[in-house]
């Protein structure tokens, strides 16, 4: 019933291939945006109309273009806003600045420079704020700041260097946009797709790993436990990686199976049950290490029908794939309620797994590592039910 | 023998305030320097001096004041050496672009634009150069696009602009460091220190949490489960914050009580065993609300010598608040041996716990619940030790 582990192995290098792939791809793309760029500062005609402020635009597409497109079109939403509101109470600073004159002038400035810096700091230590607006803010700060303090130099007309530079960097926004969404767009949200979608089969074929060091002897375990256990790690430390991503995916406009709003909280949700799924799992492989004999020992013994615990365990492995195969599909699983009501009753069978009676027989240790096993287990069922029901939403 | 909780939790407070504090300084800080930096263009004779180029000093200052004194001077020196490397590739194509002339000028800026593009955006996405040296590739992409299309255009000497350009960012830089090095400093280092001090602290009281729930009833449980639920995963989920603090304290020069090549690496050691640590008392957590009767019922019934679990718990919080303290004076633990032997003794008591032969009073899934949660204690005092090892060297 189990599929071998060297298949996945092979799947693992065909994704690190496409991984390879998608950044050579992006690379090409920056380098392509950069040259579309500079033809404003190298075409004569071109520098004629802009001027020196072309230099705004090569500025923008190096800041903004990231390597998939909601990234790129959030930090260029964020910087178009941040000009525009900095450019705009700058202006209106500058010309107030300009009427005082004077030694008033620069005082007003310089407090102006130094109230919107502070403030615009604190927004920025804001969580919410910092996670989506971080870089609006930046630019916010850096263009108030210069056309509040170019303003204060006299003959120069505030409004019309604004509007130029305001102009460039559309120019720069226009290109990089262009070149993210329709030459080989690289999707945030297909890659949170995947990465979730992937989890659960990493996960299966962890739990399928544990099973199968069960029936092994000491030696053998010490090699394999160690991959597993970056598996769980890893999927462990998924959440800042996750946030981020869905973070971008927001930005992102509709495209291909996802509509608008299509929801990435939802997301969240799944991966941080699959965090908390992975702590059981990495408890369950201390526990399987530390029975230190092979299980045939307990199979003879016949007091844990240990082959029911492995028929519960490929269960688990399935319906984890399932659930997995299910959302790659985006259907809605109809059979959810037949898992339910399967999964309930893997759980009470479990219990009956051991029988107290005749748990004297053991060691003492043994006896511990092979009865958390079975709760861990138990906990593992209820968690993947968990699930499943996040999932059925 | 407890220290009660609410004291735990005052402090909690406390920390919060301090937090605010530090923001409020941070905060006034970027604005004080942005408000120096912006003297070189409101002051007349700075600004006959640098120019127009005094913005290139306002946008380093905007750019990479960041709130500890580490990133500030990381960044700052990517920038620098971004800006040197950047400028002085850019002009070298531009006098080489200068000497082809014709239709060949334009063509050979807009490949060696292309070709760089691409090679410093490939360099961005290993993980390597990502973690440290980011910023400083943006910022040579940035420079040398900028040098070598501007000396595209006749009559620009590259070579005066470049030179003024990085005098004005190196002011910006002065200005950054000396704000952020010598007023109220905020360093990286104490930050990481003090984050792994209080993971010690959190932890301890999590296991404390635990066992005092143990004597209550099922109500009042489900209160309290949720708050030691979250400590440990935002234990768990600490990884890539502590990644990043030890990456800007590794830029921090010798101060307080950290000197040169301080072992950073050792901090995400110890916090890759602690991370471990939460895993499994999420487990145990899981364990300790399985199993629905207070534990008073264990008490009577003798089977299970529940003082002696206490004690033990107890012990392991002794155990972690005093490796926290230790670590907080930066001494030496000295009785790292005797701590070491109280552990290995304590784990040989906790295999003694359960006695196998009464076990069978119980109900199954109560067995269950009572094994796994030694058990799990019993893995929990193996981690402690593998952390006074860590903590030791």
């Amino acid at each position: 019933s189990f599929v071998p582990i060297t298949s996945y192995l092979k799947d693992n290098k065909e994704i690190k291939n496409e991984c390879d792939i998608k950044k050579m791809i992006h690379c090409i793309k920056v380098g392509i945006s950069l040259v579309l760029v500079s033809l404003l500062y190298i075409l004569n005609p071109l520098f004629d109309q802009v001027g020196e402020n072309a230099m705004w635009a090569i500025m923008t597409v190096v800041v903004i273009f990231e390597s998939s497109a909601g990234a790129t079109l959030g930090k260029g939403i964020n910087r178009g806003i941040g000009t525009i509101v900095g450019g705009g109470i700058g202006c209106l600073a500058a010309i107030l600045a300009q009427n005082i004159g004077g030694v008033g002038n620069s005082i007003f400035i310089a407090t102006s420079v130094y109230i919107i810096g502070s403030m615009a700091t604190y927004f920025r230590l804001v969580p919410k704020i910092k996670n989506r607006y971080d870089y609006g803010v930046v630019v916010f700060m850096l263009t108030f700041n210069l056309v509040v303090v170019s303003g204060s130099r006299p003959g120069v007309k505030v409004w019309e260097v604004a509007r130029e530079r305001l102009l460039t960097i559309l120019m720069g926004f226009i290109v990089c946009i262009c070149v993210s969404l329709f030459v080989f767009p690289m999707w945030a949200s297909d890659e949170l797709h995947y990465s979730i979608l992937s989890t659960f089969q990493d996960l299966a074929n962890t739990i399928q790993g544990c099973l199968e060091e069960c029936s092994k002897s000491v030696k053998e375990k010490e090699n394999q436990a160690d991959a597993s256990f970056t598996i769980c790690k890893s999927v462990l430390n998924s959440k800042s990686k996750d946030e981020s991503l869905a973070n971008f995916a927001k930005w992102e406009p509709w495209h291909g199976k996802f509509g608008f709003s299509y929801p990435w909280e939802k997301y969240l949700k799944i991966g941080e049950v699959l965090r908390e799924l992975a702590a059981l799992i990495l408890a369950l492989e201390s526990c399987i290490r530390a029975s230190k004999k092979p299980t045939s020992c307990w199979k003879s013994s016949k007091t844990v029908q240990f082959e029911q615990c492995e028929a519960i365990g490929s269960r688990l492995v399935w319906t984890l794939r399932e659930i997995g195969d299910n959302m790659k599909q985006m259907k809605k699983c109809e059979e959810v309620d037949s898992i339910m009501a399967k999964l309930k009753s893997t759980r009470e069978e479990l219990s009956l797994v051991i029988s107290t009676s005749m748990i004297a027989e053991f060691e003492n240790g043994e006896v511990l590592a092979i009865a958390s096993l079975v709760f861990l287990l138990m906990e593992v069922v209820e968690k993947v039910e968990e699930l499943v029901k996040e999932v059925k939403e």
